[in-house]
């Protein structure tokens, strides 16, 4: 039997629809702009998130990092979410590659003007580093997948540009923070000035991201891609899953995010695991275990000798997250199994 | 009629029965290192270059790039060949990258033992760069496709060895030098440290390249391909293509080279057609227009007007690369077209 | 009347003896390692530091930024005590020099082995930055001059080493550190594989730091002065007034730390400041300013009409310094003005 | 007897009047804007130099490597003559703290219009590194002092400002190039955005450089010497021995350059010379061994012998220098020296 896997929603398998679709992809060398498939997504992209360009990238990692380098310059600071992607699962890249230093703040995923002020060192100082970048992690992963409340993000983000920075939003699982919230993409990325997507995560392509914004940053982006290896050649292959994705498995988030809401509440009410019933807006679940309960490293090892895949984040913190290969059943399967390794 | 796309060999399709390989292709999350293709390409890869251990990534450029990263650090020089790929056509990466100056040394796309040890600036004073870094581009692209003699190669590296310099054999095309040179690409791998291999330039694959070496050394690597971006998920798609383009793909590149062959006696035999045949040992003809000719710019348009597309290299030189795409008679029409366009 | 300058104790000017001392200094060329009265500060300060060898570098941030290129790699991360000088007071350094993230752990300056293990982020997950390096700042400067308890210093370097982590200790203000816990410097910095001091600060010096530990550190630490640009020339004249100042202006650092005791006092007993006594162990105050109390901005600016500078630390925060150019009568009389300031 | 050292015009050592100024320089601390001397030299370089503004830094090195950061981002082509400091002589900073890569052209330490063009690689194609900066080293140290024709300097400047490129002038001996010019170094700066010039060489200061320029591109500057490590303290004290270099020591480089040219004569006619007296324009001397002749280090070794101090430029390449601290009866004295080591 396989196992359940909840390690993440990157773990997906291409569906035989999604396979015949990447079959009869019509492709093009991408490096000359004349790869059909991923122009159409780039366009249908731009669009559905309300932008002028767009462009195609292997992954979340990359979108995140042509962001920092088209919108930072080396030594400058950028504000984000505590525990946000940038800082935490990108191997120490925005450092790296971008030169950039990020300010983590806020708690839960989210902040709100008063702490981007607060995080902003003063200016006119010449021994502080200058911010010129506002980051959004939306929906925020480590913080279980949660919502940024749009009113918040607007209001960050008008002070941002009052304060002459620039935005991004990570929305690398924004699919999950439109369902969610019922609002549609276009409207949660309007107040930024780039955007990045993940068609790899909730959506079960099996690779790729896109970042759109004005033409002439996403022309900037390209650049940056190429210079990052990130420029690839007949790329309608995986274009064609995204398309596909984007038509078939927008939607059906919905039913990941009651399965992650049944997973927690089982979890909730299970000795030893500290879970906050409100963080769990999409299709992340992520709990604390108390002690007296086993520690992190324990629990998935237990759980994946009864078939339950799960990640551990912290040492005492650990992630599941529900998706397309996930169904109704396994995830109270799950549920039974967990709380039969946590029960005292 | 469909152009003659002589522009590249990065230009073809995936065959039919490519794509049936990639529409079958077993996958799994790449970077939990569970993609079963992945593992199958990368296993087969180091075995057939005679490495310990391999990994996948997006492009070549990023092959390059990580290599830079592994093997050198901040403010260390490398040697490699003049107009290697790494200093031009990475979009200035080396430098932006991995914070280091390429010298460009020999001429013809190759450099032996004298010319290495003349640019590695003297060793004690520190105010030169240090050189850690030999870098061979075997076949060399700019230079025309040409195959750097093996026993120069072993010169080159067994010297950098005795200097304390590892050693990097950019061979994106080495499939069209293993075929060229009727050497095993495991024997033109041996002197180096580290090689890396591209699958979307002659093998025809639709995107991908590969790096091989030690295991510590690929270990570091894959931080490195995360760092910059280039961690895929259900990348089976991409390793099923190259697995495919191995077994089919590789002794038909005698093919092309027979193919450029055509095309360069040709053009060699054109008024204005400046080119050295003996530098025509691949799939690539990189031929100069003298004064008098049309410029580059000029031979392109009017080639393109006529259905047969080439590169401007430089002001006044043009290449033509044959691949998968382009048979025996569509390169004769092309050296028609190009003759009739050169014609005084 | 000249104002009674609190800002710093880099404002000091040179004293008559020290400026004779410079005038009489004996020099040559320091990047040919020939300037004898260089050599003779370093081969000292080697010494009193308990390391092998020293370097010259002009500022503490290059000591700073220079410690980090050789003990890191790009990507890296560092553990240090929040608001740390080279996260905070470098403007954007670290990341743009040496391409590192600095993670800010602790409270009130200090950390210790609970808060150095919970920041490192899990090894053997190839998505998390490996932390290479732990810092302290000794004396911290923006927490308020506070000397970090040695046995604490110990415990967090020991572990440290057992992580496998280097260690480094900004000890620009090493000295306060030094007479304010009655231990040599030597066995402040014994923990340290190295070590920055600086000469500028309560020594009274016009400029100038340095870095101690094993001989090849610091000969990699000169590669790295030079490609910052930090390697003079007759540097003898700034390495004189830093011979002098060891010999002549460290036993009275005890004094600035009275004054700063006494400023301290009258200042806790100001209605609407904000500051903890047991943070003023050496030569620097930082107190807050509640609501209702003048912000930042405003006391400094109506303090400097009165003859006395502060700084600005944020929005509510303000910092004064004593040292070598502020006697006790002087300290009196800016607690005096102060009081006056603050009285409601 | 002491040596007459001609390794460098760095070795200079301050004189008695030099000294009395440094020892009675007007100081305050540099970081607050705050020092009396270093503002009068800045003012009075920008004069000199027909620029807005001024900034001092501690070396040459860090003068060009804030030039490149200031002027570039990273992934960024810089155009220079061939063997300039910036590639040659800063241990590979260019790259390692700005990210570019130099484009070393032309030879003898120049370049004209032509070779700037066919050094810009083809714009538009997003593979190439844009070239954003050209740099002129004058006089250019390595091609021996020369001095580079002004009507050259203004043709390449103006032809780079029409491509959109900024131009730098790395003028650490833009005061020999002056005196032997007979032009203004404001008229030699003119054509640059931004300039830098260096204290420490033939000047005779202990130490010290300058960039001038625009008044927001300093302020661009003074954050990077900042970020770098470059901001010093009470540096009236280098100011003040620069201002007097500037009072007492310009005019005299007329008599460092005659001496080069009569030990230059000297050395044309030993036997195993190679010498172009026409290179010969300064205060450098740079010869070439011929087979036959002693080898650079040897002739070195035995010239340190005999009391004459050389620098081996590279295997068979010497380099000799004039300047403050030897006379003309020392350079004849040197001139026999190595007359009687080079004779067959
Ligand atoms: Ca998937
Ligand atoms: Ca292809
Ligand atoms: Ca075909
Ligand atoms: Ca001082
Ligand atoms: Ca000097
Ligand atoms: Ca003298």
């Amino acid at each position: 039997m396989n196992p359940i896997d909840l390690r993440s929603d990157t773990v997906t398998r291409p569906t035989p629809a999604m396979r015949a679709a990447m079959a009869a992809a019509e492709v093009g060398d991408d490096q000359y702009g004349e790869d059909p498939t991923t122009n159409a997504l780039q366009r249908r992209c731009a669009e559905l998130l309300g932008k002028e360009a767009a462009i195609w990238l292997p992954s979340g990692t990359m979108a995140n990092q042509v962001a920092l380098r088209v919108l930072t310059r080396p030594g400058d600071e950028v504000v984000a979410a505590r525990e946000c992607h940038a800082a935490w699962h990108e191997t120490g890249g925005s450092a790296a590659n971008a030169g950039v230093q990020i300010v983590e703040v806020g708690r839960g995923g989210v902040f709100d003007v008063d702490e981007l002020e607060a995080a902003i060192k003063p200016r006119g100082l010449p021994v502080f580093p200058p911010t010129t970048l506002v980051q959004i992690e939306n929906t925020h992963n480590r913080a279980g997948g949660v919502v940024v409340p749009q009113a918040m993000v607007e209001r960050v983000c008008t002070r941002a540009r009052e304060l002459g920075l620039a935005s991004y939003l990570d929305g690398a699982r924004l699919w999950n923070a439109a369902i969610a919230s019922g609002r549609p993409e276009a409207e949660l990325a309007a107040p930024f000035d780039l955007v990045g997507v993940s068609f790899s995560k909730g959506l079960g392509a099996p690779g790729g991201s896109l970042l759109a914004g004005p033409r002439a940053l996403i022309t900037a982006c390209d650049r940056h891609r190429r210079m990052l290896g990130g420029a690839m050649r007949q790329n309608g292959i995986f274009a064609a899953a995204a398309l596909h994705a984007l038509d078939q498995h927008r939607e059906r988030l919905a039913e990941d995010h009651r399965n992650a809401r049944v997973l927690a509440e089982a979890l909730a009410g299970c000795p030893g695991v500290e879970l906050d019933l409100a963080t769990v807006q999409t299709n992340i679940v992520v709990f604390r275990l108390a002690p007296g309960a086993p520690d992190a490293a324990s629990l998935v090892a237990r759980a994946r000798e009864r078939g339950v895949l799960l990640v551990a984040f912290a040492a005492r913190t650990v992630r599941a997250v529900t998706h397309l290969d996930v169904d109704a059943a396994q995830t109270a399967r799950a549920a039974t199994v967990l709380g039969e390794l946590l029960a005292r």
